[in-house]
C-alpha cells in the first residue's frame, strides 16, 4: 500500500477531491503553506492499493488546468509517494 | 521506529490522545477534513519504537467506543504505519 | 530521497523555514498541537534529494536558538526523516 501526499494551491483542491473521492479513493485534506503562490496550499492525503498508484496519480493530474504562461517556470503540485508498512480500519 | 497516522472525527481526539500522552507516546495533532462523517477530523502522528507499535495501535482501538448502527458500514477510525528511517530531537 | 517532518514550537517556525527556503529546500507548513510547550507547534515537511538530508538537518538545527535552562528537560524540535518512493511536480 501506499500513501499518496499532494500539495496544491487550494482554488484546485476541491476539485482534485471531489473528482478522487468520486472514484472511490480515500481522501484527507490538510490546510498548509509553502511555495511561491499566493492564498495557502492545501495537501491531500490519499493511502492507495499498490495497484491503483498509477490511476490516482493519473486522476490527481488530469485535474490540474494547464498553466498560465506566468506559472510555466513554477511547479503548481508537488506530489510525493511513501510506503505504507501497515493499514487499519476501525469501525 | 514507525510512525502511526491515526484519522479519526474530532470528537475523538481529545480522549485518544490523552490516554496516549499518559502513557508516555508522542502525539502530534493536525486538523482535517475528509471521510463521511461531519464536523471535521483529527490527524494524529505518533512517532514511537518498533516494539511499541501494537501497544500504540491498542490503545487506540480501546479508546473507541462502539459503534452506533448508523455507522457500522463506515470507518470512523484510519491508521496508517510508515517506517520512520531517522528520528532526531533538539533540546 | 527523504521527507523531513519537523515539529517546532511556533515561534521558531518562521526563521527555521525562511532559511531552508532560502537555501532552496522546499518547504510546507502545517498548523499542528502536540508536546508540552505552549502556543502550538508548526510542523515542516521538507522533501530533499538523498545527499541534502544532513544539510537540511544542519540548518533546522543552526536555528534552534539554545535552550533557556527551564526547558532543557525537554526536547523543544522533533525531527522525523521518512523515505520517499517516488516523486512528481505538476507544471
Amino acid at each position: 500500500m501506499k500513501m499518496i501526499l499532494a500539495i496544491m494551491p487550494n482554488n484546485l483542491s476541491d476539485e482534485v477531491s471531489s473528482f478522487l473521492l468520486d472514484s472511490d479513493f480515500r481522501v484527507t485534506k490538510f490546510a498548509s503553506t509553502g511555495g511561491i503562490f499566493a492564498g495557502g496550499t492545501t495537501t491531500l492525503m490519499i493511502g492507495v492499493d499498490d495497484d491503483k498508484v498509477e490511476t490516482g496519480l493519473k486522476l490527481i493530474r488530469d485535474q490540474i488546468p494547464p498553466s498560465k504562461p506566468a506559472d510555466a517556470a513554477h511547479s503548481r503540485v508537488t506530489i510525493y509517494v511513501l510506503n505504507i508498512k501497515d493499514f487499519a480500519r476501525v469501525y
